[in-house]
């Protein structure tokens, strides 16, 4: 089963039909969109377990994703299963299981047992993980190392996965020709460019595309185009490298959509505020309205411990203008493998972003949350508040840990309410519900 | 001594000088700036110890604000104390006393003398609990009440003071016009309208005006228009008892420019993204370019708790559009009175949200910063990385608290870090430094 060939069937299956209630849309319109590439709909075919359908693109509510997994210092499974628990209590759309220490494997498996919602990899860090065990470099590996892992995490139920495939000749000439202050932070750009020096080959993931496409329409994987060029600070965003990649990613996506393969693109990084608009516009543009997957964008350098809040005021902006997916960046971005609490922290920061673009977005339900939660407060109603809350534990614990003496005030105003005298003096008279 | 009078007069104080080499801009456009209104440099000539000289407007960094006070719930001064010097420590402005509980007076002048950067109050809050003390009602107060104690605070040193002179007849009628879903959440203005109703009077600091600019010239207190009619949720955002009071300010900031009283202008509050664009540069163009000191604005109304972060994507695009001055907001904004920790995460989001701006503003330094973390970042120079974060604290705790095997690399990737990796292959043949 494949979700394209379904619809193209004249089918759509129940799962479109229940997302179509979930996001206030009409089946055919839903339907339309996922058939002209605009929105995706990750579910692997293979997939024991079920998952929540979600739908990424245009006219939906914008979407985020939790990173978790192991790093070769930090390689617990409890730990993050235990993760993947705290992001989609807390709300993530999906998960990425990025981990690189221990068995790697055996750990994807567990979480995707757990996982009930699309689960994403990048399985070009499987494959260097695995040359360095049998060959000792990381670059140790073939073309067919690849696709045999790829294959392998695509039998096993992943949703999608994040290929490098615009990582080739033409972008990394176009890299050692700008001089950048940061060159390459993506990892997987890194390990491919390290390979094809060191091969003096093109990257197969570009090079073959089409076995990639064949293996994603097989399995009903999505294909998450990465962004190896994109800027890892302020000072490279929006470079030749950058831009020509995403001109390549452009041309993938297209031979992607005639293929029947459900793809998105994904963007940078560290973007300065006044360039963000420009990003999207140009993605929406160069790749034929493909879906755009963020990584923040970080709007400073300068916040380490701080990143989630950079990368809402970036994520905010970004979706405003239309990007559809926000990958969370959590407050240990820069600094170290992020732990439980900064699961949470980043993916209630990324839902504050997604939200406050929906609002302007007008994604159907947004505004009217905001409008329920401004008559609570106006009614002093701290249960109705605690309920319509992004995080109402958080909501709850802040108001009982300083009760009031008057209960339908807060300690900030006390018996100075505006609330509370402007409705003494005016009642009824000035409010509208 | 009056500053304007000064530079007037051709005197170009050396708080001024120096002001002008902390901020890269010439003396002489400074002064002219300053004598335009275009900038406000808040010192009252009778603060008795010296401060910071702090300049607020336009081709100035950004500046922030945080609130400390007590409330009739909390009232410890040396609570106070304490968040007055972690607000200065980690990068605040400047600070307004927003103080309601205890012997208030006793509290502002304690205040004063340890605060080394400009301070603000809201003058009306004392002359509320006073006719509280004496009257038992909040709004048991006169006029002369109100100029009483302005020019009591005045005398004290105090630097600047909101005044919501914009609430009067012609914005309350809009407002009852208007049923909004919060209606007023500004304490101050809640006081004021509950004065006029019950006294059947115009505001006397609209109606008496000029009184308020002869205390303020004598004493060279810097304005701050309050903005009563601010929304209190996205649901009232932009409309009309904003916008009208917006008008009203422009002619009095007008008033006050020709008298040669400086004044800023204060605005919302709860704002959609996409508004937030529309009210800078409506303030600008009514307000004959006077500072706009915005309090958030908050893009959400549902993120109780997280507030801080709201306000800081929301004071991000403000000020890259061309407001000048944020007042933070901490997480327990709609929750109650902050505690410590609160002011401190408050500034830190208040100033990434401040410099996110100041990049795209071309504020003189602000890029260099973000380049020097990149070059840090790059050659995996952490003791660097610490001392350029805008919380090096911070920084420092969350990189030792997981200090990685490989000490140049960092707990999230390890081994497979794609810096040193590219670094590796393609070494110094692509960056630029």
């Amino acid at each position: 089963m494949n979700l394209l060939k379904s619809i193209k069937d004249g089918q759509i299956p129940p799962r479109i039909k229940k997302l179509a209630l979930c996001e206030q849309i009409e089946e055919s319109e839903l339907a339309d969109k996922i058939l002209s590439g605009h929105i995706v709909v990750p579910a692997n075919n293979c997939r024991k377990n079920t998952i929540l359908p979600v739908g990424i693109g245009a006219g939906l509510s914008t979407k985020i994703n939790a990173n978790i997994g192991t790093s070769t210092d930090i390689n617990e499974l409890d730990l993050e299963l235990e993760k993947l628990k705290v992001a989609t209590d807390a709300g993530a759309d999906t998960i990425m299981d990025l981990s690189t220490g221990g068995h790697i494997s055996k750990i994807r498996q567990q979480i995707l047992k757990q996982c009930n919602v699309p689960l994403g990899t990048v399985p070009i860090y499987q494959v260097t993980v695995l040359a360095k065990q049998t060959t000792g470099s990381l670059i140790g590996y073939t073309k067919e190392d690849i696709f045999k892992v790829i294959t392998e995490q695509a039998k096993e139920g992943v949703d999608f996965i994040t290929v490098h495939c615009g990582v080739n000749r033409q972008t990394l000439q176009a890299l050692i020709e700008q001089k950048r202050v940061m060159d390459v932070v993506s990892r997987g750009a890194s390990f491919t460019i390290g390979w094809m020096i060191e091969n003096d080959a093109e990257n197969p993931l570009f090079n073959d595309f089409e076995q990639l496409l064949e293996i994603a329409k097989l399995y009903d994987v999505t294909l998450s185009l990465g962004d190896g060029m994109r800027p890892g600070c302020l000072a490279d965003a929006t470079d030749r490298p950058q831009i020509e990649e995403l001109s390549v990613l452009g041309q993938l996506v297209k031979q992607a959509q005639e293929y029947g393969v459900q793809v998105m693109v994904e963007g940078p990084g560290h973007v300065p505020l006044n360039q963000i608009e420009a990003n999207v516009k140009l993605q929406k543009s160069l790749c034929h309205n493909a879906p755009f997957y963020v990584l923040g964008p970080l709007v400073t350098d300068i916040a380490p411990g701080y990143d989630h809040i950079t990368s809402a005021i970036g994520g905010a902006l970004a979706a405003s203008y239309g990007a559809d997916y926000l990958c969370y960046v959590t407050p240990k971005e820069h600094l170290g493998l992020p732990g439980v609490q900064d699961v949470q922290d980043g993916v209630i920061a990324s839902k504050i972003a997604a939200h406050a673009a929906d609002i302007v977005k007008q994604v159907p339900g947004a505004w009217h949350k905001d409008k329920e939660m401004a008559k609570a407060r106006k009614d002093l109603n701290w249960q109705k508040q605690i309920e319509l809350s992004i995080d109402p534990k958080t909501t709850k614990k802040a108001y009982l840990d300083k009760k009031p003496a008057e209960e339908d005030a807060c300690t900030m105003c006390g018996q100075y309410c505006a609330m509370k005298l402007v409705s003494d003096y005016l009642g009824d008279k000035i409010t509208c519900h």
